[in-house]
């Protein structure tokens, strides 16, 4: 029987919140290991962007990365939001190493090909090199990913927190009965996006398409739920979605998606 | 018999220059392993500050680090910098791991204590974890440290790229014959700063001290032979004080520090 792992992916917006941040960091920490934590930071890297007088371009909510605007990515997700999460872990007791896909080659990407929109130096994942990360773990290090890949020749790429939760997932299930945890601001996916009341307990890969053709799932949700099919396809055993209540298992209502 | 490790740290003003950078990467790639790179950013930290209106204090030379300041090393030198060389040594074959003092715990450090002038959060080294850094050598990574160490209680700390270099070769020289390459844009230690035919080609314990005593060494040469006594006292083989050529060997002229 295989061993479990825990990956859970924070949302920016979260971090963002210090008291909520704190709570996250320290819900995790007692979590339970083998685990990965893969962290966003938009709101900040928008923010440095700002003060730096460079302006955020996006196109259907994905942000455009020019040159200076991946400098700025870097700046904000590989510095001061990994190290402000790995120093605060370190504090709890967790034996956090901070990564980026470049760090020992672990996850390579191709620059997106532009098509009706250049996104810049955006990254889809070809590559995860399983074999170190297993080998980190083994070590009985806790790695924490901030939403960065390289193309393997010297360039560094935006690619989404979310896609790179899925794709660990994906390489590790074959050596870890794996869990991916969504968390952001809301209890789960909701029937009305007003309350929260409304957290759809579970849903299939046969249920979902329901849900998308009705628009119950639609906007920020969708790109979630596609990486959530995509970890599952891969091999996760399940996606839990919810807020930072879901790290240690306290969340009363959340919501599943599992095999059929 | 002890195998060898190397340790190089580069200055941040070697990086600046992007073709001596490339170059000194593309040496750093293609020396010996086991081998670990440690690297400055000061400028770039500067500039970063400059552009978002933080004014950079100095006392003698040494950066004072408040709040404001540290945010702005953290992006500039774990973000920016350690990142870029990461993906560049990537692109030459070299599994590069980029970290700070923070990640797996690696070097611990006390904020340093107010005394006549009070650096901030300047961090003075207490404790390098030799364990987990010789795993990660044993797995054949290439450790790339950024001037950052933390205090295990959730505070990162700004700490002087040369006496990180100096405290990896104490940790280590138990396991390995450890040589230090301390990399600037000089030919070694000048006998007259103005000329650089002058090279003083070796130095041991009982000549520095009438180097220094003399004016020959002083400035910004002080910290750098204070921090390679300090790395032969606690172990290490020998100190080579040049530029970009002493990587891979190819420097006619340098300084060596040695014991007697």
């Amino acid at each position: 029987m295989k061993s479990k792992l825990t990956v859970v992916k924070v949302g920016g917006n979260l971090l963002e919140d210090q008291l909520r941040c704190q709570k996250i960091l320290t819900a995790f920490a007692k979590a339970e290991s083998p685990k990965i934590l893969v962290h966003g930071g938009g709101k900040l890297a928008s923010k440095l962007a700002m003060d730096l007088g460079i302006t955020v371009n996006m196109h259907e909510g994905r942000r455009i990365t020019d040159g200076a605007t991946l400098e700025v990515i870097v700046m904000a997700y590989a510095g001061k939001v990994n190290k402000e999460v790995v120093a605060a872990l370190q504090k709890e007791g967790c034996d956090a190493i901070g990564l980026s896909g470049a760090d020992a080659n672990l996850i390579q990407a191709i620059k997106r090909p532009v098509a009706e929109v250049d996104f810049g130096f955006a990254g889809d994942i070809t590559q995860v090199h399983t074999k170190t990360l297993l080998a980190l773990l083994d070590l009985g290090l806790v790695p924490v990913f901030c939403a960065l890949t390289h193309d393997g020749k010297g360039q560094l790429l935006n690619t989404n927190a979310d896609t790179i939760a899925a794709a660990l997932c994906g390489a590790l299930s074959d050596h870890y009965e794996v869990t991916l945890k969504y968390c952001f601001e809301k209890k789960g996916v909701l029937r009305d996006v007003e309350d929260e009341a409304s957290v759809i307990p579970e849903i299939t890969p046969n249920t979902v398409q329901q849900l998308i053709a009705t628009g119950v799932i639609s906007d920020g949700m969708l790109p979630k739920i596609h990486n959530s099919l995509k970890a599952l396809q891969s091999g996760a055993k399940a996606v839990h979605i919810g807020n930072e209540e879901i790290i240690n298992g306290t969340a009363k209502h959340f919501t599943t998606l599992r095999h059929e």
